[in-house]
């Protein structure tokens, strides 16, 4: 202990020390520098972006529609700002996400002043949705998307001052570039990346105040502008046949903004439990404000019975557990898969916060199965709007799966591959959810009169159906297996004379 | 690859496989066994549990008050029953939340049966918020506390049952056990602890019927209970003299409820991350909600200007900045005491928990200081009970850093030890909000005119006052060292007659 406080650096001076293995686990010790890694840092600002990602579901969720309205109206005035709203909140966080995971990919190891810079940038992050929230008010006026893009382009210089930072300090950085002869490329590659988003966003600040459609353009520019150049670089090799290889052999593993790209596993669970996590705990948040009664209505229209008033709200509970459920089983659904990946990469990872921005709509099937469920005309329609979120939210799940699987070598442990030991297992619990609610949607069309009680079977089954699909496909596996063995006996039988055991203990 | 799959055994079978060496990093691999190490299972329990905890505080947060009210009445008449039901839901879940944590470090892989197993426990433990609220609008109906009861029960039993298939797949144990030769002895010493609680709480929904207080003092001892036992033991050697060493032969190093057991430093951290960044995302939510102007309002009160509109949010804007930066910069704290933290005890988790309890409160100063600043007599109420909150939530950070002092040999890295390089700068980190916080608090009391004016320099200057404190404390370690090395250089010159290098330079 005292040796290596004696050979221990002064606080920041320690550069050129030699920086830890990589990600071996997730380094939580100093391993005897006073520089840290990352990943305490890394954690909190994944819980924060999804936080914000996810909650303004809120607003849309709690817009109060009128019992008596038809819902298909409504829906289309009231939510749409609303919803919006929430989209795009979605579709930045987690495009601001992305660039972070980057960022850190390449910056390993933080010190106090990279932690504060990181808490300015997502202060500004959160003040985001704000903005958003402007623009779906008052879309004629211009101050809502200035406002956006003067957060967007702080956000690019704070980013920008973070990597200047780093490459001030080279042992803050991954081991590949410190180790590189060829890091000034690297960091003059990098900052041009980052500062494109900056200077575009200045842009449509500018002209937000001459003509708003522009700005928006500009926008959108920063999200395709890596894909598009992508494109052209790839058309012009496919024209002139030559200047790809030359770029390639300078580049980063990162910030390449292929399909391919990988990008780092824990910081996409950790995202996605994220948002696993707030929209279950949104739910009982409702319930709360909600599902109350209030002292005095008890007392007249009950006559002083809470039970009696609580069983007014008999529709409720049940929905709420059944989003819960749905929830809970998705998450789970999604932590089995991801015990077999072994390796993210950023098509995997678009796939995956679209199946979440979906699971960050469910709050609003729950609002929508719990107030209009059992009395209204709209019964059917948000039923309808539940089984569509639950579907398109566990069918990314399985094209997850399906992405995975075509570069299987690389991307799953052995067990998950075709043929694996898990391989059946891994494919009947994804395909579950989706065969479910397109069964249950399609059936609601059919028999429209017990929508409900079809939809609250569906929830109340499928969690037993999770238990008794773990024996199924074990018999199922246990009968091919003894099949197979026993055509294996008789093969060898013929051949030999002698008996061997039969392998399916293996399996018990 | 193909070698490790064939000596997989079949799913579920695994009994007697060799445990990865526990904890080392976070086990992410599945390192060729079938089951997995339990991280991302507790990763997403502590984000559920911490999200619960602290969400609560937001009915207490949007409880409406007139700016004409006097703060002083309104607080103790309308808040009083939310924050009740905010305290008891952040210390049940609290405690759930270590029992969670004591019960997966006996159990460290987990599989399926466990993974849902556990979801149907979070599932009833994010229900427990409704219980409180209902006790809270009817404190003299049973039915409340009834439920309350039932639920605790069920979660009790539920843990019971996780331990008992735990101990049935012994290969899911944690390796101490796992070797051990009195397993049956530690099983049935672990189900003791845990179903004392179902059953305490069984008899409180018994006699919720008949009468309530007695209820409550039966659920208060299911808190208080291990405390009691172990006091009671306590006098017991002190009296007797004997029994405590036969015990101390068979025990757990876990399940002691000493305030020395060791609880997982890292779980502490991911609850302490999740309840950071809900407190600092639920402040957005306010401010989307509340600070959106209506678009007629605008046109008809403001001639159509949403600036003019918007600048009457001024001080929303003031607020939610300060306290974003404080949630920021005490989370910043949090991370940087619990770097140089190597161990963490059931002491130091108490204290970080009573700190997050005053964390949990900020939404609560912010609504304050966001809507009484500048419009009503409360202003000063205000200031000064964000001030307690501030100076409650770091005061605990700091207790949290004595405590480590207290055993730094075992609980602290030698870095942040008395003497040792960071050791200085940690005090002065940790000093920094209880200083100010309380400074600012007999500020206002003293000139209660400029209480505003006082607060939100205090929240300005603070980020600065972190940046500054660095080099503060660098100057004044530089002046000391520079003045040891220039004594120590005089000793070394009467000594001998050659002059040595100054050994400054290894500072700069």
């Amino acid at each position: 202990m005292s040796a290596s406080r004696a050979a221990a650096p002064g606080p920041g001076g320690g550069a050129g020390e030699p920086e830890p293995v990589p990600l071996r686990g997730r380094g939580l010790e100093l391993e005897g520098s006073s520089t840290p890694t990352s990943h305490r840092l890394l954690a909190y600002s994944d819980a924060l972006l999804s936080i914000i990602a996810t909650v303004m579901i809120l607003p849309v969720a709690h817009t109060k529609i009128h019992p008596d309205q038809k819902l298909g109206e409504s829906i289309q005035q009231l939510l749409l700002a609303k919803i919006a709203v929430y989209l795009m909140t979605f579709l930045i966080v987690t495009v601001a996400w992305a660039a972070h995971v980057r960022l850190f990919q390449v910056i390993k190891l933080i010190d106090d002043v990279l932690a504060l810079l990181n808490l300015a940038c997502m202060m500004i992050i959160t003040f985001l949705p704000y903005t958003f929230s402007l623009m779906a008010s008052f879309p004629e006026v211009p101050f809502g998307i200035f406002l956006f893009s003067v957060c967007a382009v702080v956000i690019g210089l704070i980013q920008a001052v973070i990597v200047v930072y780093g490459f001030y300090h080279p042992h803050l950085l991954n081991h590949e570039i410190q180790v590189s002869e060829n890091q000034n490329f690297y960091k003059r590659r990098i900052l041009k990346i980052i500062l494109r988003g900056p200077v575009l966003c200045f842009l449509a600040a500018i002209f937000s105040f001459f003509f708003i459609p522009l700005s928006y353009v500009l926008l959108g520019l920063v999200i395709v502008f890596p894909h598009l150049t992508r494109f052209i670089a790839w058309c012009k090799t496919r024209i002139v046949g030559q200047r790809e290889e030359e770029e390639e052999h300078h580049s980063l593993e990162t910030f390449t903004f292929y399909l391919s790209e990988p990008l780092s596993k824990e910081r996409v669970e950790a995202f996605s439990d994220g948002v696993y996590a707030i929209v279950a705990t949104l739910l009982i948040l409702d319930i709360c404000e909600d599902n109350v009664p209030d002292p005095r209505e008890v007392r007249e229209k009950f006559h002083g019975s809470l039970l009696e008033a609580l069983s007014e709200y008999g529709p409720n509970y049940l929905a709420y557990f059944g989003s819960f459920v749905t929830i809970g089983l998705l998450w789970f659904v999604h932590h089995s898969l991801f015990l077999y990946v072994t390796k993210a990469t950023r098509l995997m990872e678009l796939l995956n916060i679209l199946s979440l921005a979906f699971i960050g709509g469910l709050p609003l099937a729950y609002q929508l199965t719990s107030e209009f469920a059992e009395k209204s005309h709209n019964e059917l329609e948000a039923i309808q709007v539940s089984c569509v979120i639950t579907f398109f939210a566990s069918i990314f799940q399985f094209a997850i799966w399906t992405t995975a699987l075509l570069h299987e070598r690389e991307t799953l442990h052995p067990f998950a591959q075709y043929g694996g030991n898990e391989h059946a297992f891994m494919f009947a619990k994804l395909a579950l959810y989706p065969c479910v609610s397109l069964g249950a949607f399609f059936l609601t069309c059919l028999l429209s009169e017990f929508s409900t009680a079809i939809f609250h079977l569906m929830q109340i089954v499928i969690p037993f159906a999770f238990l008794a699909l773990r024996i199924f496909v074990r018999i199922s596996l246990a009968v091919i297996k003894s099949m197979v063995s026993l055509s294996r006996r008789k093969a060898v039988l013929s051949e030999e004379e002698e008996a061997c055991l039969s392998p399916t203990e293996t399996l018990s």
